[in-house]
């Protein structure tokens, strides 16, 4: 069960107000790798996990994200609370209220369509979507993914905290970006808490394909490297090597029941291409006599 | 520049086909954790990276990934084959066709909108998204992401070969599986080939909040464990403590212009909420007179 | 600040586990009418309210929906708790799992994307968004919202109730069904609270539109009621008193710089339609010789 | 059926163009409050609709929303003129053309892909999308969600008028307003008119929870108001009453087969955690010596 | 201006209910070939077309796909007519409820979200996107999309009268279809009508790379046809010809200031990776011991 | 099998650095007419090709697609690389950096969420979603999807080519503009190389449909053309003609078994309307006394 304190988790304090940053923080309430996913995330995890150590863990840290989803989104409210007022009460001149809500960012969108109240969308007025959370129910790979989740989300803040010089926003941004790097530390404890944690799940892989390097990209920019190098692997760089490693021809195979085959081939007739043939297309009837002509020079145009 | 061969970099032996499993499959093409989406993490990676040799891996896992969804999706097509022909060609009995293609899954909307082609949804029916995506462009971080993503996409093949019984398809996916193995143990040389590589970024975190760890789930069932617990933690269970962590009072503050200020009023006065009337709702006047005993009795109906 | 005691808050007891029942419980969990979206719609109004009263009372509902988020995912992950663990462990036959994913409903990615927990999808499969959120900021509209949205919560559960045989799962629903009637009516008190609150906003509507009705639709099953008879109304259904009802042409004018006249003319000149000809097309081109007596008869195929 | 008369519903008029403007409009085109949204909320209703009175009604309004959509895309269109043949026809300045359609706004996309048309899209960009649709099919809940949708478009009107100052938008976005407005008032008749209409739906809820309210939220800035006090209300704010309502434990409980209780120890065996290690993890690796003192002091680049 | 007449413009005959059907049709009502795509695709191009003659046509065929989507949304209303009453009712038995509702398709999410009405998702569930509608405001692209469009969505019908032996239904279906090949043939005559219609817009191509072709795909399957043979084609498999074909050295270039290159120098040496090192990573870490041996055996459990 | 290549298929010469215009970009990069759209709408159509030259066709301009990809993606991030290194040192003023970032476009997203690279992002900042891909899996609507796709995509790339004054970034785009125009000639020879193409599928229309063309929008502005003038129409304007136009009487029915006629008789009955009544509604109470007067004039404010 979930309660509420009416005090923030962390203090907000906001020098004046600004749509136009206000809409950039939106990245961390509605976006990706803002709080909400956080929270999402973990929680998703924890309903469904039987460890008590782990599931602890996972509802401690939902509930903390869910607190900062909270500061995040009191931040936003306040650097929104001139334009919200403004175009409530439509107080102010119109074209001088279309200047304030279209300096930068999506602050049009948080305007006109969220009246200045935080909405559950990114900077770029994506709305926030479950497919973020990447939860899977298996927890070698969710809690990597959580201490993956919490690098980009503490990169995030550090993004939002070069370019805001509000002292107050700065030192709550300070905070949140802080607690990502201290949740990813509890996140690394538990998953090397399993042992072994890798490879995830239970079925080992093929024994000749575990340390292979497919050289599928190459040219000059080649490198090598302790992923690639190194008595562990195995690098495979000609070509041949790479396509049909099972030694079998590379192609592919289907057992087809006789009806099947005869339907297969029926339409195969059906929509056979001709290609002996040179048809007259469409294009050909559309590109007109001279076109090329009356269409000026792309090369000048170009230059 | 990419370049195509025309052998499968697996052979795909499908026995018979079967447009359920099929439409299983595509949890792989075109869902979150499927070839698709690991295909476009890296590769967005590589066109921002400047180390030349991150740059260079993560080209080589990105092709190979661009194959390894040529697989999956072949795998699919020759799953559909029989209910493409089918369906294209009319000459099965409606009903028969109808029952054909509702056996489970996804496999009425695999046939009826793709034709029996590989498309870009998972299992559920949701088109492929580039909200999968989560590169943010800091290498500490994306190495992080695809570690993550390495390990997800080992466990959804695991799952896979777990309701397969064609030894064909499970040895194809089998090598699939392998290979997310042997790409996350790249991704993790390359991680720690950054040093440091924690935390992410260039901002240290603050001090005074690294450490700690907040018990904001309580009741029976607190447990603690290494990520919570030892040395290194700052343990707060406090709700006291838990509130305002900078001394603050909780609160929210914005610095407003007299201007703002009096919209503000203005717009509160408008929308003031009389806390001291009980005024008649439209619920009210929708309840209707005697509506409880109309209703029937949820206890009973419930039980 | 939000905080979390490891009670429930309604027990969850399940009779035995049922993989597709769950998937259809995953309506109220992550559908448009679930308890996320109560929780986001109310959290995100919250935030930007200044009225103390609305405040608090958003921040008691948005809570309590987040517990309720808890109540329905544990009865998801519980009815999923057979299929978990045989996925996870390949202990049973692969037809025998393959079946068991897949007896209707969403349980077959259920099962294999999200490993048996609970997923932020609907009941069919569309990962949960906040489009569904429609708070806009002004709390006349948004208290309706809310009215709106607990209705429509209110029914989801009662078809949940009407499809499930098992007494410890109706009882919970029954319960959180319950909450959504008793959270309509402090929605409601707080709607009506507010006076005038009709219309929503400040600016009043142009009178002569006001009261009038429009007859858009006609024919046969043209009704009369409350909605449009009755001495408020103003009923028009002449279709010429429908069209450019300011009294003008109907048409659309702009006003245009000389140069955007001019580069709007070649425009016109170069895609104009030659409307008295009659080309050839590429359907022409591709209909072939007596296509139509190749193809058959789709009268006889009709019927 | 539907039929199409050319003249619009009002006369557009349209001052000068401005392509940034344009882009705010979209908000009524393609956004979740716009017209479309409108016409298919109403019209999916209409179609399922067995009560003569209230399909008639709803595809009356139906159709009117329709013909809004004309209206405002017809803004839509005219505001973009100028940009739409300058991109077509290049024969404006490259830079130029570029400051003309990255003045604010989604003015950059409108122009760039869809050449100065109207899009379904909102004035963030995000394409529109059938969640907005709230239609359920049981009348009660619907008709309170088009009285709350009513409530909302008419809101998003009024900020646009405040931020246009063309008399002849001013004056067909005051027509749309005041038809929304209308529209509420034939809704509210239509709900009113079905006795009982609350709650919604046939099942009663449990009465011991009908008239509850949950304190969730506490601390300074507690408010009692008509929502939760009076007669009516039993006011709970016990943190203990609030957990387990129904008097259980607040666990959660499944039946399970001996087979997968057997296996679901065997998962929780193989992913247990050990509590009481204490691991070296990759952050631990990854961290570096004296990685505090090379990244610079936080505190300091935060003040 | 629209209006509505309340005769469909095809009678629909259904013979008996059947929810699973149902659910397919909504592939034509909410899907991406469905009706209401077509609809809008032609809507907007209309409003932002000033040629008399195609704004005409567009508005004609627009409004025709109006009532389509009218005929075949009551057709699925129809198919659902008893699982809505008996959901709504509660009439029904529980257990045979359920079993009535996950027959097939989606008729889980149409009865449990919709209430058996038509919704504006496709047959897997995914909500309609206006991501769906390609316009892009230039009338020779926009009408070979639209040509393009009646293709598919006269394929889409095909394929649902296949696996229907309602004859009432096969006969409105079939209707529907028939009309997808009259608007096909009616924008293929407005799009020859311009000419010249082919390259479409007003830059030429680049001369020397117009009439290429790369043999990107290669190895035994290649072929050649009409597509890639003939005087027309130049025809080019060396690999080396395909790469840089400007003749540059293939490689990237962009000026920096001063600035900017001592900070991505400083960037590059922070995140460098360490090439020459073997690191210790986190996945040797969670490897534990002979973890190898305990998990088996992939190849006996692969085959 | 997919190779790569480390030069680029086209060398990329970016003058200076301007995150603006790089967002700009990003509509060919990760929008719906963007080179992943094209790749990937021919890879899926090549997977399910059994035609031996249609599949060489779609893999040889697949991968050709992935090569401008790249190309794309690379200009973007080299436009982007001030930003970027900006970022992630933190070494520019904080206000001064805001300010690059929120130039126009979604610079501000590109820059905070994606750290400067490539996104899959259209320009307006939506996701790249396969909704894009339109492959249904028949080979004569398919190739006129890709015909009308790449004269799409060809146009964006004209438009893209008008906003840049660049040189080098002009000559790239004026390169993967011209191979656009390549690949439309090859879609349209490999589309009539199938003979007869025309309708696509098996099933001709029923006759009486199959050249008929309904006036629907009619008014001031009906014009006539080849699409719907000439020998080969039957015109139909008579309103009462293109209602029912199978001779029924436009009405909808549906067998019911006796159950269902009751279950749906009770349902009618439960929720019938009054229609002979005049209800208090919310909108009633909601109004206030003398809310008109007090809510000022609409007609001043808006003139």
């Amino acid at each position: 069960m979930f309660m509420h304190n009416k005090r923030l988790m962390y203090t907000v304090r906001v020098s004046e107000t600004n749509p136009m940053l206000a809409s950039l923080m939106l990245e961390q309430f509605g976006g990706p790798q803002g709080e909400l996913a956080a929270a999402m995330r973990y929680f998703s995890q924890a309903l469904a996990e039987d460890d008590a150590g782990r599931k602890d863990l996972l509802l401690d840290i939902a509930t903390e994200e869910l607190s900062h989803l909270e500061v995040i989104g009191t931040i936003i409210c306040m650097l929104n609370k001139g334009v919200k007022g403004a175009l409530a009460e439509g107080d102010m001149e119109d074209a001088e209220l279309l200047r304030t809500i279209t300096q930068g960012g999506e602050s049009h969108t948080s305007s006109l369509l969220y009246g200045g109240g935080a909405a559950l969308i990114n900077s770029g007025g994506a709305p926030w979507s479950a497919a973020y959370v990447d939860t899977i129910g298996e927890p070698t790979a969710d809690l990597r993914s959580n201490i993956a989740a919490e690098s980009r989300a503490k990169i995030i803040y550090e993004r939002l905290i070069n370019v805001t010089d509000d002292p107050g926003i700065k030192e709550a941004l300070g905070f949140l970006m802080t607690r990502e790097v201290a949740h990813q530390k509890s996140f690394e404890k538990a998953l090397y808490a399993i042992e072994p944690n890798f490879p995830s799940g239970k079925l080992p892989g093929m024994p000749e394909f575990t340390d292979t390097y497919y050289d599928m990209s190459q040219g000059e920019g080649d490198r090598r490297g302790p992923w690639n190098e190194g008595e562990q692997w195995q690098f495979v760089s000609d070509r041949e090597q790479q396509a049909a490693v099972d030694g079998g021809d590379g192609g592919c195979l289907v057992g087809l029941t006789e009806q099947q085959q005869e339907t297969g081939d029926a339409m195969a007739l059906r929509t056979a291409s001709a290609t002996d043939s040179d048809p007259t297309t469409g294009a050909d009837l559309g590109a007109g006599e001279g076109a090329g002509s009356t269409k000026g020079n792309i090369v000048s145009r170009l230059n």
